[in-house]
């Protein structure tokens, strides 16, 4: 139900590399972060009217296109396990570090989770001698499991 | 093949609750980080001599436990989708954030992918007054496809 | 991991019906809901020790017992697809009105999710003249989609 | 099987939109609950004629689309487990509450099952200080299994 | 968590080989049907006491075992698809009269099911020149979809 | 494969409807049982020309179509395990039923199976005052393994 | 449930060895072929008493184990796709010649299917200059799907 | 990316339907075995350019098609599990016959196994009073597993 | 995401074949080696602009096929398991000599693993007596598990 | 089926470790391969008597290990798609590298697989200013493929 959204991503990709825009440049003609500007347009968040004036504006896109970028996905349309390598490496952190979040979040906060909605993350390159990195910031809101 | 590793683990969880210790206690010890350490006595890293050192010290293991310490795991013991809700919030992160990881990377860095093996990572609190956040710092080098 | 925790749950199911205990009475005895006391029992949420120690009394549980209560649990230990007919109805739910449970609640609350975290649950017998009826009523906290 | 009532769903959620519905309204023009109005639109029920006679005329649809209504669906388009995160916190939730559901059920009627055809669900906004919640209350007619 | 069930179904095998007894004798001793004594003994339904009674005083249970004829079982041991030629027989028969049933039962009852729960089955020989055959009855109450 | 028999099928549902016939009444035209001449409706059967002749010339087919009918199947399009309960509560007798048919047979005719290529089935209404039933009685030929 | 039967045919693999006997000697002394004599001892096949009387006598097992030849297994232990290279390499066959036995067996016999259970199989060495070659002969029922 | 063999492999059973054709008599043709010839046609195989003429000619093919009998597939469009019954028999086979296979050509011929590729097969009509057979005969290059 | 670079990789492999090039004849075009030209065409790799020229000019494509070249893939089209008997094998080799890569890498590296990013890979033709060989050479930078 | 093997490959690690020994080491008192004879040891190959007869004097083995190293293991007890990251990266050459081995090996050597029975392999450190490399040279028969 997301082919809309999804095919979009794909047509903004292709105006983006056109124009020669960052995503930094994106975010910032709509106020908002890099990071959740790349989701959006991926098709994996949904926008509010000025941000979909925004990008349409910067695009060039039509109204049913603008319309398209406010509808709430239907999250999750990567294929799991990742067959990309990139996009593998993160699902290999969990296999390797699954329980090393459970056993720490639970030592610091007791029995919740880290939010996955309540979340925002950072994606930056951090210079090294030995090769620069790839440095992801995540910050999720600690929920607290209820007793009842 | 990871059982005596994975058994070790359990059995240090338990000491450490019974000694009242902080994942930041064993890893000052080892002079290593609290994630890492965490990371090692869950089963999934390989610990130099002196690291397995400090942790049977700390904990009173014997000596083949010192030695499983050192061990090389095979990696990865988590069932994968996770069914445990904390950790399924960071398979989900894939669902959502998969193709934002792959387009950012490769806009800052050109076609590779972030390392899992070069790679370190924070845990933190992050205090709030809509209540606390979870925040996770990782770094991995990047590493550019070859091209030959 | 949960293994102590799913033995602990056995015994109680055991030790409850040869007192002819109902999941009413040993949720008044540590002032929870039936729910979450029943679910505390199976192994799925973790005590604080006043309700471990209730318990523990109730069921003549050892110290060990009383601890394991308290553990925070791997949760999720029923195989998906249910094979049980009792639990696949709910599976069966999902597939039927997935969509519905979508639409409804973003018509509601605009994007964003229903949290099983922040979130509690009651079942009664509802009397019908054609033969009673479980009811089940579900709460969970609408937690927004953080936009940034 | 289902093509024509998934793709009718799909209309429907848009021209809803268009015209500035609620499910509510919907429900209302046909003397239904908003719950089972909503699963019909999104191609999980079948329709009586007057049903469909009442939707066709709200949102202007011919007579096959009026036909597609009333038909009987192959239920189940869900993938499973869901991608997307609103409708995965419910598989989750069987996840964790399956054999409480499993104890509470038989404890309360004996052998049997809550039938999902059976079957009613409401959906409410419960507004609370702390955050308003979703609200559902399920109501299945409990089948005792045949002794025979 | 029916292993108590499984082991017994075993066991129950084992007396019945060695007694020279058929189902028929042992459904004769509790007044049931053979097939839901079957059922039952293979660890799938749950009997009332005096139904237990009967079987073990048949094949000299103790009291744990009668016990365990009572409880109610976690259902669908089966591995799916079946590796068994047997079973596996009659998951061939869904894959090509799916559809089938599907069509006839509803354009003779309209929209709804056939009831699994409130069920009954009996399995014959059947003489024939060619090769006798297996005959087995279904009967399952028809449960309509409720609109509400 | 079997796409042209899937659409025909298709097809003549919707003729079918149109013409307010029951199977009875296409099985009567061309002399088989209502069963089989669905299943032969909904491909998954292949038809001897004078079948194919009369079902033609009740709906009106073309040529082709009418030797699509002939045509040998790709039996099996039904997804396991199914989506939809009416079919999917096939599948969980065979879950709870499976060990009770392969000692119930075994019992009565010793090593083999029910075939489901000799095979016939039934399928009726069963009137009761507690709610009407639906009947299905199967018969497949007993073919003893061989040993050699 | 064919543990004993399994268990039984690694005792059997052990014993075959230390006597130095061929499967066609096993084969001799009960009057059957060595593969069908083989698939017995591996648990896949259920005896008759004198069948099992001539292995017990052969191997000198005990009463338990003669009696467990002559049980009737729960067939099909084998994990597929398969991981051992020689067992796979039949899976590949499916494969690669799945379309093709389809549409030969159908041209020479019509709608049908070769039967597994009225079948038998040779297994020889064929003396080739270029490598000798496994030479496996299947003969199996035609069976003719029933129309009815 | 064997979508033109494969429908290239639909239209030659139509024309060969259309003509009357056996797979002997394309098989004369081109100086091939008939089974040979069919897993060719079926797009399981690679021609080299004089049975490809043989084929074109014969059903009137153009270039393209020729040239595509001569491409090599990626072969093994398959599904498995099968869900069609002719063909699942055979995937029933190495469920029973596995280990079976393995150990008789171990026996005969040490470590290794029997090749699919250097490998050919029969398929005949067996006549028989109880019913005609199928009769495959296949033979395949055993492989020792090197050791170095 | 990737369908452009596999149909473009798909036109290369005609316009290849039909010119009689070979990858090495590509390969001297770039001056890369023939394995690398080769997975850049099937689609897996990315180009640098000169790359794309030159393989542009070679086959005479346009611009935006030119510029797909440069794209970076979602790799792993691949289904795995394979079902191509070429591709299998290297699928058994992980499931032979998994344990044996792991072991033998760690004695002589120590902890972490052989990067497939850093990575290349040769192919030849092998000659010998009894049989041509395919000789592949992998070459993969070690990168030690960091401890931190 | 390899438990044996398995478990002895577990104990010849360890004893291995003790005594300091290399795979060079080993490989060398038994005249084969380091890689070989790591896939031996490991439970993956079998061995003849000569090699068996000198792992054991080497590891002090008794007489029944002895011979579990001669038999010919059902292979393949790696979980796929691996866990562990250093075996991984072997199956994600598979994704990205899957459809360059099929065209390179079909432009060179025509219609046929690379041998992994006939199968030979090399591990080796590869020095390098830019951090040492893993060197692995695989060389297998070619089999083309029979026409027949």
């Amino acid at each position: 139900m997301n082919d809309a959204k999804t095919e979009l991503g794909r047509k903004i990709l292709k105006l983006k590399k056109g124009k020669g825009l960052k995503w930094t440049d994106v975010a910032a003609r709509i106020g908002q972060s890099p990071v959740w500007t790349c989701a959006l347009c991926m098709g994996q968040m949904s926008a509010e009217p000025h941000h979909a004036r925004g990008i349409a504006e910067l695009f060039g896109l039509d109204e049913e296109e603008e319309a398209t970028l406010c509808e709430i996905p239907y999250r999750g349309a990567q294929p799991l396990p990742p067959t990309d390598p990139l996009i593998y490496r993160f699902y290999e952190l969990i296999l390797v570090y699954g329980t090393t979040w459970k056993e720490m979040i639970h030592e610091e906060f007791g029995d919740g989770i880290m939010s996955a909605i309540d979340y925002d993350m950072q994606l930056e390159r951090q210079p090294d001698q030995k090769g620069d990195r790839v440095r992801i910031t995540m910050s999720g809101k600690f929920l607290p499991y209820k007793r009842y």
